[in-house]
């Protein structure tokens, strides 16, 4: 197929910091997947309507097809800024997009708000279209969902609403401490070790304190005890997942936990969830985007 | 006073990762300072000699002079490794010193080696000659040493000797995250805020599990509860030394205890301690370098 026959019937976008993903759609259907790494973090306002063009244009070959986005491209550093919305409540609400101001008559971009939540303050940009996704993927969901990745949330779900959440710098911890801190020098390759993590993971719940004197302890094993770099990439995952549950505590001890994440991850998460007795049920997060913009583009259209 | 004047009877060769600084002395009296960033890091094995020669060429017009060093000059990837030897063990011992391999007939360089601690795996390459400069201006102490710093190390000492050690990230932690880190937004600046630190502290060390959660809040607070860059920044120090006492806590809760490090830092930790009920004494961590180079430089003569 080229792509002269790509024939959308409207367009999905997931506009991140780092990159740009866009999807033809026909309804709930994929016709074709382009992306880039034009991500909002490398573009200045004026940017964002070619970066757009670059990957989209061969799907507008017969007008105008309407453009759903979510994430960071509705920051105030973004396209336009979609002020956030303020929890309690749903995770979209197609009345308070934006729409990006655009000079090419063939686009109408929609932008998805995140949300905020007040005290402790919290806010997110992107999820919210992934925790819609799976509320539509998993009708009349009530429990928890954890969205795991650079900022690991954690999301209180209720009556269709989000009630509560939280976020954590797992990931980006993680990035961090492997690739740009002392230990990296112990942590070369992408082997892995499920004893060491599991280990890890134990420890971290029993003695979340201890996580500061911990880390070094990867470099020292590494110089004096021949702490194999598997071991210690894994360790190190085990370490923050593990503090990461134990501050979430309140919201998975007894609780029904879905996670959406990228598999790998969601796998990391759900066997350390395993470990203390919880089973985690697991939705890939590009289904969960898709059927998020999915739903907003119906009631969008339906509203009119 | 020309370089040509300066005639040291020893040289002191602080040599770590980053930086490296030399001292002419004569006895214990500093006669010049000089210092280069050719760390450890940047130097492949034969580009040490050359780079100390840079630096201290001028004082060797009158022939030989010994020369004392410490840091990560002595470490696998350094100049010669000088081997760890193994807690509980004094500080320093003259006849553990590596000598470097030179080719200038007029420089005989004695390395110090750093110590190590079998069970937790912990390492120290530097610290151990502040230890026994401490030592040496405080004879006769019994207590802690903390020694603040990229990776802070907590000492306990008694009777000469480190009885066992241990390792906090605290520093780089705090450089990663406030620079490299999505927190690096919130933090432009050199802002301080007693306060916002105060209270972080106390946080940390009543709920030092949460410390995942709290790091993003800083970000959330920036973005829609208008916290300020210097707040931001006091906060995430308090949070990340307030989580080191919390974990180091069996070092300091009843004890005796001394600070050793650059004042900006050993002032924030004395500030936490004090919250803390503990009054901890300050010595400049450069002193202590000093005088522990001095103290093997004395003992190594006197052995002769």
């Amino acid at each position: 197929m080229t792509a002269a026959q790509i024939t959308p019937t409207w367009i999905a976008v997931d506009w991140g910091t780092s990159n740009l993903r866009a999807w033809a759609m026909d309804g709930s259907r994929v016709l074709a997947e382009v992306q880039s790494d034009d991500g909002m973090g490398k573009l200045t306002r004026d940017g964002f309507e070619p970066a757009l063009l670059r990957l989209i244009d061969p799907w507008l070959d017969r007008g105008p097809v309407p453009i759903f986005a979510c994430g960071m491209v509705g920051s105030r550093q973004g396209w336009v800024e979609a002020p956030y919305r303020t929890v309690p409540c749903t995770p979209l609400a197609p009345a308070a997009q934006v729409t990006a101001p655009t000079t090419d008559p063939r686009l109408t971009v929609h932008i998805a708000p995140g949300l905020k939540q007040t005290t402790p303050a919290d806010v997110m940009r992107g999820e919210e279209t992934q925790i819609a996704g799976a509320l539509s993927l998993m009708p009349g969901y009530d429990g928890i969902l954890c969205l795991p990745g650079t900022h690991s949330k954690w999301a209180q779900i209720s009556a269709g609403e989000v009630v509560s959440f939280q976020t954590f710098m797992t990931g980006e911890m993680f990035a961090l401490l492997s690739e740009q801190s002392v230990l990296r020098h112990g942590m070369q390759g992408d082997g892995w070790d499920d004893t060491a993590f599991d280990a890890a993971v134990s420890d971290a719940l029993s003695r979340p304190e201890r996580l500061g004197a911990r880390l070094f302890s990867l470099r020292a094993e590494g110089l004096i005890a021949g702490l194999t770099p598997a071991a210690a990439r894994a360790r190190l995952s085990g370490l923050l997942i593990g503090t990461e549950l134990a501050a979430a505590r309140p919201y998975w001890l007894g609780q029904r936990v879905t996670l959406v994440g990228a598999s790998r991850l969601s796998n990391a998460y759900a066997r350390a969830l395993k470990s203390q007795g919880v089973d985690a049920h697991s939705l890939s997060v590009t289904d969960c985007t898709l059927a998020g913009l999915s739903s907003l583009a119906l009631q969008t259209e339906a509203a009119r």
